[in-house]
């Protein structure tokens, strides 16, 4: 075992879209589980959005990663040392030990893997963290039904993939809003989106008017990734007594140039009587076995679809997570930092 | 009887604030009910801030009013001639006839008023749409409990003020936001509020910071009925997983100067988690009769204070109505359009 771990620190906060010099790549000792704890080495790296909220200091449901601090994440890793009776030598898991090549857990945050159930990096994205998000978002939070009408933006994403092909299972009317004409022809052909509408092609008038046509009975359901131009768009769109589940809102993480006064968004619920609900999966982690007794199955046999961009070395995270802001990723965005088990 | 009616018709759509130009008071013969039909004779008239929205072309859960045509409102009515099986002469109804001496009604909208149970304007106020929309506002949109904290912006209008006084009844801690020292005075002494803050003494800085002091665990509830500044100093002050119940935006209505951008508010949604309804009460009138039940019998044994701001005759509609929308009444807005019954 080499005598040296790397990991990725916060080096200094944003203004506005993150920078190369806000990270830093460090070496550090390999850290020796205590008594009660295991060494973990890190097989793949989740990227995702909300990790451009924790970079910033201002108050959000998590605190926020001190300069200086690991960036915070989940990763699949392997247990290659262990001094925890609940934990073996060879034990696969998803763990929140952040950018990092290795990290020493007790355990209380370790979700073991069933070996062979599903490819190890399908518990960062379809079988974890942004798959439970799509699951609970759609049901939970925007109480889907079937014959029901729901937009999804960032249609493609990590978490929109999933939220899509779970409502077209479910029997309802599917409309995805993503950025690139391939984005949406993957999302018609593989997703199976009845619609997918290219943001980036369309101006905030006739992103209005294509949802419009697409949903010709109006929207029951919106669930909301990116705020900006297509939330806009989806506002005047929405049927009376619709819900909006709030998962993200990524145009305006960076900043909100161009973005809408208030009164449109509050004038839309009183007048429509929308619900309009935030929500966090870390919340509702409880309706985690639930949602892989439904969706694991699903993703065994083949009838969910799911595409990775995967980045090489933790030395590449920070550019891969620039990208994944500005849309460059295609489905779940991922780091290999190490082997997968021999 | 008189051979002619009055009534005021919206004239031209104000661009802003409504001015007179926009109304016209208009003389018109008087009806004759058919069969099946009876007259009423207007004794009170209501006038509340939604009806600014039905005043402007844009789609909204009413349908506007059209130009020339009679402004819409709640009244309490005398039955002064009857073609309909199911009313007497002498019976009084609450009725929406718009802002008129007299109308035609077949029936299928007036409700009866129990004689003597409470006086006869409060059925506009208190025990009327008002109150029904607080009730419902409160309990079924907001979800409030007793012992959490609750904060009701217009805390002395019709709404807020029974808003504030069935919080208290719950056992809950209550903090009101209205313009001016005498209102809040009277929110604190008289409704009971344990906090009432004055919001033209108090920039969003300082009403931010004077919320946070009046809610030492956070806001569970906010009872909407403003937007604005107070709308932004109430958000940072949610608890996480607290209740947004939209009822009005008044400071709105009528433009959105000074607004701040919706990813304020959506960001909020988000990180505190939020959920945030908007209602109208028409959506919900079938629990009326679970509210008169419960607040019939406070208002008659006198445990629930309001008040009254009346403008006399139909023809001072209008200015009593802009004055309105400046904040300018205190208690529920009323015009005297013609006497009590004999």
């Amino acid at each position: 075992m080499s005598d040296k771990m790397q990991r990725i620190v916060l080096a200094s906060r944003p203004e506005a879209k993150p920078e190369p010099a806000n990270f830093r790549l460090e070496d550090a000792p390999m850290p020796t589980p205590g008594k009660g704890e295991v060494l973990l080495r890190t097989i793949w790296l989740s990227l995702d959005p909300y990790m451009r909220g924790r970079m910033s200091a201002a108050k959000s449901y998590a605190k926020p990663v001190e300069i200086g601090e690991t960036m915070t994440a989940q990763v699949v890793a392997e247990v290659i040392a262990s001094q925890h009776d609940g934990f073996a030598v060879g034990d696969l898991v998803i763990a929140p030990i952040g950018w990092a090549s290795h990290g020493i857990s007790d355990g209380t945050m370790l979700e073991k893997i069933t070996p062979g159930a599903a490819p190890l990096s399908a518990y960062l994205g379809v079988l974890g963290m942004p798959g439970t998000t799509a699951w609970v978002g759609l049901n939970d939070v925007g109480g889907a039904q079937p014959g029901e009408t729901v937009v999804v933006s960032a249609a493609t994403g990590a978490v929109g993939s999933l939220v899509g092909q779970l409502a077209k299972q479910k029997g309802m009317r599917v409309i995805g809003v993503a950025g690139g004409a391939d984005k949406c022809a993957y999302a018609e052909k593989e997703l199976g989106y009845d619609v997918c509408l290219d943001h980036r092609a369309l101006d905030r008038k006739a992103l209005t008017a294509a949802i419009a046509e697409a949903a010709p009975e109006g929207v029951h359901v919106y669930f909301e990734n990116v705020g900006g131009k297509t939330l806009e768009a989806v506002l005047p769109n929405m049927r009376d007594f619709g819900r909006i589940a709030i998962c993200g809102m990524i145009a305006w993480y960076s900043g909100a140039e161009n973005a809408p006064p208030a009164p449109l968004v509050w004038s839309a619920i009183l007048r429509q009587r929308l619900r309009v609900e935030g929500f966090i999966i870390f919340d509702r982690w409880n309706r985690r076995p639930d949602f892989l007794a439904e969706v694991a199955p699903l993703v065994k046999s083949g009838k969910i679809h799911y595409r990775e961009t995967i980045a090489e070395g933790l030395e590449n995270a920070p550019a891969a997570f620039m990208e994944l802001l500005e849309g460059g990723n295609f489905g779940k965005q991922l780091v290999r930092v190490g082997p997968d088990p021999k």
